[in-house]
């Protein structure tokens, strides 16, 4: 395993982000905390992470010159999204910025089939899965596979764009009109008990830590609500944990990642994704933990040891979601109901305007038990309601 | 006790803050979180808080036009520095601008000599102290109290700035010629045991919230250490928290308050110093409390409820200080050294500039007892150099 050469980054040192909204926003809270200078990339002007940063670059996440223009005038440069243009990463590497994790991670990762194709190589347990170039490809696979199966585009989804679920022979043309002119891929449905992940850092010094196991439930394909810890067994834990670490031992790269993983009704796991970068199942962290995702990252970045990963309290998380019944722009109302019961936090990103099912904000509520934090969580949520901002 | 109608103010409203500093970066960090938009007032072009606030007036303290434009484009004014501009928060304030803790309590704090009076009139426990207009009067005082007293500028001081020790008669015209044509007052001195400070919260609904007591170690009249909590028995901590809610309600105000007290050797109480706002005795609160002392005056700001100041583990707070050996633009070795041991908080507050005993961050560790985290965040400054930037 490769171990970098470790000079600490000391602040002022900069800090670049391509991508700037709430991934990059709480990054930059911790990067400011500890005194260092932080620019953002994105199209958004006064876009989330811009609004806490010393500097934004307003250019689109595709922009060679832009995110060129970030790693020179920055000693170090992460991204908080996987969208971006991964071969000026390898460029820019080449030429010796320090770019975490690498562009050639993101690569392998932007593209789902190889994605996939690299975790099956390495031993690692994922649904099964094959590329289809044809709607013949995907009736052959059905027959194979059984219904349901998973559409899936190989780039650019996310939040469950790019996902089609078949479940009937019916259901094919529609979904192979929808993505065709795509690279894609068929993958078996998984029929799971519930939806894991783990948060895991690698540092430059090639240590790795783990974050504690949560559960997460979807709804319209969007995170909801992380259950903080997740309750599976030993086993279930230990599995987890491994494939964790053996994911990042098999990208061999530095940062954080997250993994998603479905557990099945036998209790075995399947990754479902990789993120190479903090995620909303780790927003907990931040309240829940002696170190958050955010702070990892940037001890990561900057060459400093990574912080204990010990979970202080069980907790829930729930995304705070744009509705259809309003959009533009926005504001609130009941903050003061919800925050009427202790240990509520309320984390609102500054995007300037709302849509159905947008992430524009979450809740974190830490409890004694997992289950009454996960009632509060639910109760603080349905007291806050967006109202047009008028 | 008077109590403001309460209709909360929901992101995106506009928080202004007069004074930039660690003070309101801090307070920024949190109305970040929670989604509304800040602006600071400061002479210094990306002053700590600017650099995460959206927005910058750079102007003066008492600028009076620069003042009422912050309160003009934002919906509720707080200060995080007591020497700018009060007569103006008076006129804006009674055009119906909202400011807490308001012009009038700023203006009774401003004057140390009226602070005291106040104090004194409503029975509050503090050292004997007396308006000085010449020599005479100074020696006459000192034939009173006997040696030593303090003599102290009633405006404008601040980390021991505008305060002289005098131990003996032959001081006396030094400090007197030192501080000359300026109003004057002179104090006992309390033969402390120990310093205390107790940060006590008002909320527009009139609830009032305690923080725990901390003991705190100063040098050169400037903070340098902060144990949390307090080491003193329960009568002593019932006299600093009575004395912390008779203070907010004589000032009958809204808002963050510090309370610096003297622990004389019988087990007495006297009140050194109020500051209207967080206070560098309160940073440990981020980590160490369920509510941190800049949520709590968000919280009081924006008329949403206050929150729990429940300390969740012993703490030590270390001040990290500019030192006679580099002056100006300066980075920092040792982070790696002092992120070793678990629970170490390092907070670097972004100041272009270093110079002597300027603060330039600060480190909070939480651990088992009291006693190691102090001898750990000892440990961690010390490991910790301030370097030039080169």
């Amino acid at each position: 395993m490769a171990i970098r050469d470790i000079n600490p980054l000391m602040p002022p040192a900069k800090i670049g982000i391509v991508g700037g909204g709430q991934l990059g926003r709480m990054l930059s809270y911790e990067a400011k905390r500890m005194g260092y200078h932080v620019s953002v990339l994105d199209p958004t002007p006064s876009c989330p992470a811009g609004q806490v940063s010393d500097n934004q670059i307003v250019a689109s996440f595709t922009d060679y010159n832009a995110i060129r223009k970030l790693a020179e005038s920055t000693h170090v440069l992460t991204y908080e999204f996987e969208h971006i243009n991964a071969d000026v990463l390898c460029e820019l590497e080449s030429e010796g910025y320090k770019i975490y994790p690498s562009g050639r991670t993101l690569k392998k990762i932007q593209d789902k089939l190889i994605q996939k194709q690299i975790l099956k190589e390495s031993g690692l347990p994922v649904p099964s899965f094959k590329k289809v170039e044809s709607k013949e490809d995907i009736l052959n696979i059905i027959e194979s596979y059984g219904l349901p199966v998973l559409l899936k585009t190989c780039h650019g989804g996310y939040d469950g764009k790019g996902n089609m679920l078949i479940k009937n022979i019916e259901d094919v043309d529609k979904a192979y009109e929808a993505f065709k002119d795509r690279k894609l891929m068929v993958e078996e449905f998984i029929d799971f008990k519930c939806e894991l992940s783990i948060i895991v850092g690698r540092g430059l010094d090639g240590s790795i830590t783990t974050f504690p196991v949560v559960e997460n439930v979807h709804r319209d394909n969007i995170l909801i609500l992380t259950k903080v810890p997740a309750q599976i067994d030993d086993t279930i834990k230990d599995k987890v944990e491994y494939v964790g670490r053996k994911v990042v031992d098999v990208l061999d790269d530095y940062g954080i990642f997250c993994i998603e993983m479905f557990l099945d009704q036998k209790g075995e796991v399947y990754i479902n994704e990789i993120a190479p970068r903090p995620h909303n199942s780790g927003h907990y962290t931040i309240e829940a933990c002696e170190t958050s995702q955010y702070e990892q990252l940037l001890r990561i970045l900057t060459g400093l040891p990574q912080g204990s990963t010990k979970l202080l309290s069980p907790c829930a998380m729930v995304n705070i979601l744009g509705n259809n019944e309003v959009f533009g722009e926005y504001t609130f109302s009941g903050f003061e109901n919800a925050l009427q019961e202790e240990n509520v936090y309320i984390h609102i990103y500054g995007k300037k305007f709302t849509q159905n099912l947008k992430k524009i904000g979450h809740i974190t509520v830490l409890d004694k038990s997992r289950d009454t934090a996960i009632a509060k969580a639910r109760e603080a949520l349905n007291k806050i309601k967006i109202k047009p901002l008028i």
